[in-house]
């Protein structure tokens, strides 16, 4: 077969019988949306995206996101049909595909790289895990983001380093999403002239028709938001979808929406361009109906001529190769001239930190006044950054609150040049859209650099789907959430944390720290920059809470186990456990001063991370919470839901049951209760009682 | 003073005058945009606002909603202004205004009236609580819905009974949030016509200009949602504010959005379009600058001339008056005509059901292979809706899996007229768009609908803002999550719930329910539509689970009491506890009985709902659970984050750690250790050591 047009169209029927057969066999699984957004992806990939096979990881490649992750089977197929070699850290063996045919065959079962929906991490050539909606597109904003920051920052004339692109192929659904559409509207605003984000606009969704919910003018919205928007009203017509592609190419001052009209289910004939086509099997008689339409032998099943990898090998895996080669040699000529941005680059890559990161960290002097753990947490975030260039980020609109504004030089602001910044700049700035800066987020860090993301903790209720993505993915991305609790007072309930910390510490992967002082604050930072799998949750206060003097009680080094012993009875052998987390563990010293004036040996306990202190070994976590003592106050002010595990079953609990209120924050504090008298109270109920 | 305009600004000033001096005392509040859209807010209640301050709970009443709730001083000195009544259900106090000056002196203090941000049931006149940006304007969309539902549902033929206009002053902010955009998409769709916002455009926001993150074209992407959009170009400019009211109520195919471009901090010579002037007072020496500038005495505070609130009374007071009681004598004439409809009006009004509402809950028989407990919740569903035609709603694109569409008639779809339904419908379709869904499901509510709002349990973490913002307003809203564990299967970890029972249970307010089985379902349902003040999350399988025989094992209506005793020891002496809810009550069965044929005496604890259980007697609390029995086996598949609450210090916990994987049902519990021999063994080791 040498008419190119007939191997296109055989390379795209082979995606789309790959896919039903997938879904098939499973009986379980999305053929629709890989059916009729075939050519789409084929086009893209054959004729234009750089990526090459043998090297998944390449810094430099374009970055395919399926926002669409209900598509799975179809990007499966792509991987298969390319020979993307296996490069994830989590594979045991080498020299295997990203994808076998086994897996194919086993989609959606257990061990198969071919998961329900596509999993970073677990399959080479999945750029980011996405099913939920909008996410894959957001998310893209950050890499192509990053890819702007990482051309700025390390290319240099006649070493182009970074210049890759970011296509995304969304749904219907995704473009429905408010935090696609906060993503977006920032994209515009930055103008990402690098991103192209492909609208399969199939017009189904489970309900039907879209027309049941979504009538709006996609395109006058995407232009509101200073994008370029392209129309393909063919998802087959191979030359549109090339020159809307040579369009994103040619556009240099603004994102590019691709809207492609398909149709969901192309080929079935029962099923084509109806809601039966998205989310079940076609079942054996339409997938043979199908493969009739197409052409093919209706009999058979996971079928690929024997041109199509060969046809993908010789477009697609050569302009990949070619690519990556070249800039194989361009980068090593580049280290030759530029030594130590290069070496910036390959502990970038590596989730390395900079020798001396934290050669600047402050040493916070004892202060009975003290500052808030928000205002310390900045002085530490711009130590750091001062010696680690490529850590990055913002706020959601409250740099100045949440005190994550980088002052440290070279950290300039993060704009499309000639807007008040440039693409070099650090401080990013997201306006009111937490959930597209966590989505965000997660893009800059699947692009290896080390970003932080800031808001008031309860507006980490716009973020958690993100949020727990990012925790799925294992990326070390720092969430920075203050005001964390009734304590910020006045602006009452609607802004008062109080389930906020037990929901965090219940999503798996996660790592919350609550820091009681400003040195604990360091600690947590020397924490936090040393984790390279895991997301975290700093929580800090608003207001100021005292720097305790460390002379006197334990050092805040203890911080790295979890939890740590810092005040206690001289022999050791204390009545009562005080334990606390953030700003509750001053009030435990007080009250613990209080108790040891009236001769009751009692123990403080900070605690600032029960996930830290769960990873250490049994004997260190009896040492700290000896079993023997049942007399135990837990004091943190929030729902104290999950606390009995520490707490034990007669413990005490200072927590919240209810909302909080509008009132300065000492009077907020008095009304729920927490005082040091009523917890020297308590300790001596609890030791009356056990 | 006689010349009308000088009375205008005579009365905008002393908004903002007393805007201005709130902030001030409190030493904490938002100035800023008070000033800047003090004549927005005028004109539009002055002169537009159908609102009797005497009846601030008439059910025809146009609806004011400040969906930039940080400007809450300027609603309070409105509702102080034109003298309306308290009505709140929470004053204990009769015949006092809603907002007193004693309350505005006491702006941001415990007990005034006059929080932080404006809070639903808490201060007359505040139609829902805000401050988290988006949500007064998503919202705002659930109203508009409301009274298209409720006039195509009850006026007749010379009985208009509802024709209310909802009106919502957002912010930049506002504008930038996912969650508006997602709503203001939905209202296009729905071509709500009796939508106004009022976009208050002051350029400003917490890190400084908007032009740091927002320069989209806001008009060009509303006309892409299919609004009307009109510009005035300067909030002082009360005759252009007025014509675009006007614009408004002239335009009956679509919602409107006006954009006022202002000016925060008008008036402050040194604030003026400052970010400084947004969150934080003035100070003293600012604020007398601004008061000069307004020809006000700069020593006076909370002046309020004497003709400012008799002006608010013969305008805006007289015309709500006027429109109230020709409502009250229409609707006295409608009750004669039409005394079930004006029957059903009452009803909902109070919160009340239909007295039959309960007549034709289904009774399941038992059966081993059973049935998905969202397929039973839908016969539910619909067997109530058949009884109570005030229970409206549907799901985020996901009503064929979530089982809530409604097929007894009258129930066809929610729809604008000619678009395949019409505003009767009682179908409500959401779109991909869960957050605005739940924000409209609190708006539907407010308006004394009864609504539900359904989708995968794992998109809730797409809606917390907004639920969380219903539990605090204590609303009855019916959340409905299916697919709730791991057990969803093949889709995998992105849509496998794990911490997202933990985080709604420690949600202070919340009700959660999480049924064993579809007789479980019914009573939930029965406890659901009863509650008044509370709104609840109905957790429910994907995949069949058995219908207990309930001759066999206790009655379903134990779900009442949220736990109860399912299986037990014959001698009711049990040696070991097995408590679960949901799918994994009937693993626990089965382990019951195996271990009941070994001669060891169990329990089995159904636990649908933590809520309930903990607002029982301890003496019941301990009939269940008693206290002498430690050995004890807790079986969720989910986190199981809390569950030492019950489990006690040495229980057994079966849950989960980590995030699911994508396999099929069975695979997925066999690999996280959800077998029947799993609990019996761990039931047996729990005997052994306690």
């Amino acid at each position: 077969m040498t008419d190119p047009a007939q191997l296109d169209l055989l390379c795209i029927n082979t995606l789309r019988t790959l896919s039903i057969d997938a879904v098939q066999q499973a009986q379980s699984g999305h053929p629709g949306t890989p059916m009729g957004a075939a050519p789409t992806a084929y086009c893209l990939w054959q004729c234009f995206l750089r990526f090459d096979p043998q090297d998944p990881n390449w810094p430099n490649r374009d970055r395919f996101v399926l926002s669409a992750g209900h598509a799975s089977a179809l990007l499966y197929s792509l991987l298969y049909l390319c020979r993307v070699q296996a490069a994830s850290p989590s594979y045991k063996e080498t020299g295997r595909l990203a994808v076998t045919l086994d897996d194919l065959k086993t989609f959606r079962q257990i061990n198969s790289r071919c998961t329900g929906h596509p999993e970073y991490g677990w399959t080479s050539g999945v750029e980011t895990t996405t099913g939920p909606l909008g996410q894959g597109a957001a998310t893209s904003v950050g890499m192509a983001i990053a890819q702007r920051w990482l051309a700025a920052t390390y290319n240099r004339p006649g070493y182009e380093l970074f210049n890759y692109n970011v296509y995304t192929l969304c749904s219907d659904g995704d473009i429905m999403e408010g935090v696609c559409a906060e993503a977006a509207s920032l994209a515009g605003h930055l103008k990402l002239s690098n991103l192209c984000w492909i609208y399969d606009a199939n017009d189904i969704t489970i309900e039907g028709s879209t027309r049941l919910t979504f009538t709006e003018d996609v395109a006058a919205r995407f232009f509101g938001y200073g994008w370029n928007v392209v129309h393909v009203s063919d998802a087959n017509d191979l030359e549109m979808l090339a020159r809307s592609y040579e369009v994103f190419l040619n556009t240099d001052d603004c994102p590019t929406l691709i809207i492609v009209q398909s149709h969901i289910g192309y080929g079935a004939p029962n099923k084509h361009d109806t809601k039966e086509a998205h989310g079940e099997p076609l079942g054996d008689e339409e997938a043979r109906l199908a493969k009739q339409a197409y052409g093919w032998d209706p009999d058979a099943r996971f079928y690929v001529p024997d041109e199509v990898p060969a046809h993908f090998q010789s477009e697609f895996g050569q302009r990949g190769a070619a690519a990556r080669s070249a800039w194989d040699e361009r980068f090593t000529a580049y280290r030759r001239q530029f030594p130590d941005l290069a070496g910036q680059i390959d502990r970038m890559q590596n989730g390395e930190l900079p020798e001396d990161w934290d050669s600047a960290l402050p040493d916070f002097p004892a202060d009975a006044k003290g500052m808030a753990t928000r205002e310390s947490s900045g002085k530490v975030l711009n130590a750091i950054a001062g010696k680690m260039p490529w850590l990055l980020g913002g706020a959601a609109d409250l740099a100045p609150s949440t005190k994550t504004h980088l002052s440290a030089e070279p950290a300039d602001e993060f704009q499309a040049p000639g807007q008040g910044g440039d693409y070099a700049g650090r401080n990013l700035h997201f306006g009111l859209r937490e959930h597209a800066m966590c989505a965000i987020a997660s893009g800059l860090s699947l692009s290896k650099l080390r970003p932080y993301a800031a808001s008031f903790f309860i507006f980490s209720d716009y973020c958690r789907a993100a949020v727990r993505l990012c925790a799925m993915m294992e990326l070390p991305v720092i969430y920075i959430w203050t005001h964390d609790s009734i304590s910020l007072g006045e602006d009452g309930p609607t802004h008062q944390p109080v389930e906020h910390l037990a929901s965090f510490r219940a999503m798996p992967g996660m790592v919350l720290l609550r820091p009681a002082d400003a040195n604990e604050v360091v600690e947590a930072w020397r924490v936090i920059m040393r984790l390279k799998d895991r997301p975290v949750s700093l929580v800090l206060t608003r207001q100021a809470v005292p720097t305790l003097n460390r002379s006197k009680y334990a050092p805040a080094s203890g911080v790295s186990r979890g939890a740590y012993v810092l005040a206690d009875a001289a022999d050791q052998q204390p009545d009562v456990l005080l334990l606390a987390t953030g700003s509750e563990v001053a009030l435990c010293i007080t009250a613990y001063e209080q108790l040891m004036s009236e001769g009751i040996k009692a123990r403080v306990i900070s605690m600032p991370s029960w996930e830290l202190f769960e990873a250490q070994s049994q004997e260190y976590r009896d040492s700290v919470l000896p079993p023997r003592i049942k007399a135990r106050v837990v004091v943190e002010a929030a729902s104290s839901f999950g606390w009995e595990r520490y707490a034990g079953c007669d413990g005490a609990l200072f927590g919240l049951h209810a909302f909080g209120l509008s009132a300065p924050a000492k009077v907020v504090a008095q009304h729920f209760g927490f005082t040091a008298e009523n917890i020297v109270e308590a300790a001596k109920a609890q030791i009356k009682r056990h």
